[in-house]
């Protein structure tokens, strides 16, 4: 397969447009009377839609992996998701809406219960409260906003979860979990895995000390434990890449940082399907990448939750001409990955996929479903990595290779 | 496609089971009647398993290679083919069933006919009887048993093969042959292809001369051709990087070293199916997961018998319902390459590939034969290698990849 660099030679500018719809975790497997969800919903506007579309099935990463929401994502948007990786503490600080700027050092915190000892009693400090935890992290915050010359940030998260974010030049992110991972064990720092990251370390460390000063009287959370130290990728743009104008509209903060990890511009402040398509709308004149993310798809196949998830899909279906009615050149409707009912989590099936516009060879299939798209769609079986290069040579946004 | 180091990195130890039914060489050509031999045969077990798996068809190694049993198995087994390489001399002493350790050197040798002055007039001594073989490998083995610290082992094949191991510290693969190749030629001694394989060269040379010696009365086998060199793979076990505990059922010495290299325990001492499938169900309860392989669908293959290959597969059949019966978290069919009948031989043709377990998409393959497995069947056609991922994903044997 051709790498980011080929395609980088080859896309070129255009006016056309592309509109990529996201419904995550929408595959699943059947389990219901024999059926999957997208089986089971009434969604007669994405059966027309697959009637002149061409189909097929995705692999995130390849067969049997199962992939967070990063690889998946960052696979779709065209970036290979082996060679690129972000790690966990800026997942993290993405989740709870941070922007991260490109010097940053983000990681994960728990609260947690320490004795006088420092030996870590609780790791979770009782699971507090959310509304605990924000107090919590205002008084940090307000007694601790530099480290030298590194900006501090303390941003929290659900009950004893939080993120910080250190901000300056000459950051690195070879950093040990400063967590003892155990109930019974002591405080722990962290330690550079390299020599280049022991000025990182000890501003770290700095941190968990004033911090635990700070929270001397707080119990059950008097101490941090912090991990997944990771640096803000660093990656090229969707522009740069891609020549795109690319616009995120989302609803959760994690896909919102994704996207604007790959230098896409983030639109409104959609809460609502109904909201991110109107968002879609207002705004279609200005870009010409569009990255649409349902997230509720994913969640209630989280939750187990069949019905929920048959439901999302049917209120999208309703918005589908809408879409239509834009005139996208290449409109494409996918997940990032599957999250079976049944398994109540990602998983490693491949995502149906329908690509929408003038220049596909039509297909057998009819309705838009995982079986559809495996027996009658004529895109067959590809990477997720090949849907950029795919939609990019349906929107004409791609030259010849070689003569 | 993901390396082995990722997949390592994701699998976990359960308690799930994976039963991996190889029956080599399954796969075959219509060549009576139109048919195969798997669309002949009358396999209602496999049919009916067929209804509630997902099916699929593998390539060994890629499109149109025709793989030899090493390659083809290292796939099946999660190595990558290509990166792994087991050698001819390796091969050839696992085939007389030799155990083999991290330090040892094989070949494959032929006794041969010289003349007086060293010329060789028949590479193969004029097939000698397996019988006479076993006298002559017994009569050098009494008197070559050692040279300086290395220990020899010789051990006779079928007619005039026989197979060397060297057995000790740095010895070193990079030898030419021992062998001229043609009739006419000088006996031949081995060259180092690089410095290191000097003092090796020197100890494979002083056995030619010592073995000349001994079989200075021999005729027509007085002479020794060796080639082949390779040393003892030395491949990280599926405990390493699938956190499997995996056990072997063969009948064949070859099958069983071949798992053997990948850390398999060899279970039994089947002689027949009947005997292998008693064996996996008496030691069910000890490993996690199971190869059992069938060596004569291959056979017969190899022998252009398409009725005996039948009849093979016919019996496997009746056996299928004791492996459902143990219920299996994952239980896959295939073969590790083809032996189409009218090939009589090995080929490049994909092999038929069934998996059942509860978290597939079951599609609509509802017989077990390559017409089906190609377009019924949901899993589409992918690399062996990504078997071990599959069946690891479906036994929920793996992590998520990034968050």
């Amino acid at each position: 397969m051709v790498n980011e660099e080929i395609i980088k030679s080859l896309s070129i500018k255009t006016d056309s447009k592309i509109v990529l719809l996201v419904s995550d975790g929408i595959g699943d497997i059947p389990s219901k009377q024999g059926k999957t969800v997208l089986e089971t919903a009434n969604i007669p506007n994405m059966d027309i839609l697959a009637s002149k579309s061409a189909c097929g099935l995705t692999d995130p990463i390849s067969r049997g992996i199962t992939p967070g929401s990063g690889p998946a994502h960052l696979s779709l948007f065209g970036y290979n998701p082996i060679k690129y990786q972000i790690g966990r503490g800026v997942l993290e600080a993405l989740g709870v809406g941070v922007e991260l700027s490109a010097d940053d050092l983000a990681c994960r915190g728990n609260f947690a219960t320490m004795d006088e000892f420092e030996i870590i009693t609780d790791r979770r400090a009782g699971r507090i409260p959310t509304e605990l935890n924000e107090k919590i992290c205002q008084k940090l915050q307000n007694q601790i906003k530099k480290i030298g010359n590194i900006e501090i940030f303390i941003i929290p998260g659900k009950e004893h979860r939080f993120v910080v974010v250190f901000r300056g030049k000459n950051l690195r992110e070879e950093l040990s979990d400063a967590d003892p991972q155990l109930v019974g064990k002591k405080l722990k720092y962290t330690d550079s895995l390299i020599s280049e990251a022991e000025a990182t370390a000890k501003i770290v460390n700095e941190f968990i000390k004033q911090a635990i000063k700070v929270l001397k009287d707080s119990l059950p959370a008097n101490a941090v434990l912090l991990r997944g130290f990771a640096k803000h990728p660093g990656l090229p743009t969707m522009k740069e890449l891609f020549k795109l104008s690319p616009a995120a509209i989302a609803t959760y903060p994690m896909y919102k940082g994704l996207a604007k990890l790959v230098g896409m511009d983030i639109l409104g402040k959609a809460e609502t399907i109904e909201d991110e398509f109107k968002i879609l709308k207002e705004n279609y004149a200005k870009y010409d990448f569009f990255y649409v993310h349902i997230k509720k798809t994913d969640s209630y196949g989280e939750d187990g939750n069949f019905e929920k998830k048959v439901q999302v899909i049917e209120e999208v279906d309703r918005f589908i001409p809408d879409i239509i009615n834009l005139k996208p050149d290449v409109f494409v409707i996918t997940g990032d990955h599957s999250t079976p009912a049944i398994l109540k989590g990602h998983s490693w099936h491949p995502n149906p996929f329908l690509l929408y516009s003038k220049y596909i060879r039509v297909d057998e299939a009819k309705q838009f479903s995982e079986k559809k798209c495996t027996f009658q769609g004529g895109l067959g079986r590809f990477f997720s990595l090949e849907a950029i290069p795919l939609m990019l040579a349906n929107a004409l946004k791609m030259k010849k290779y070689g003569a």
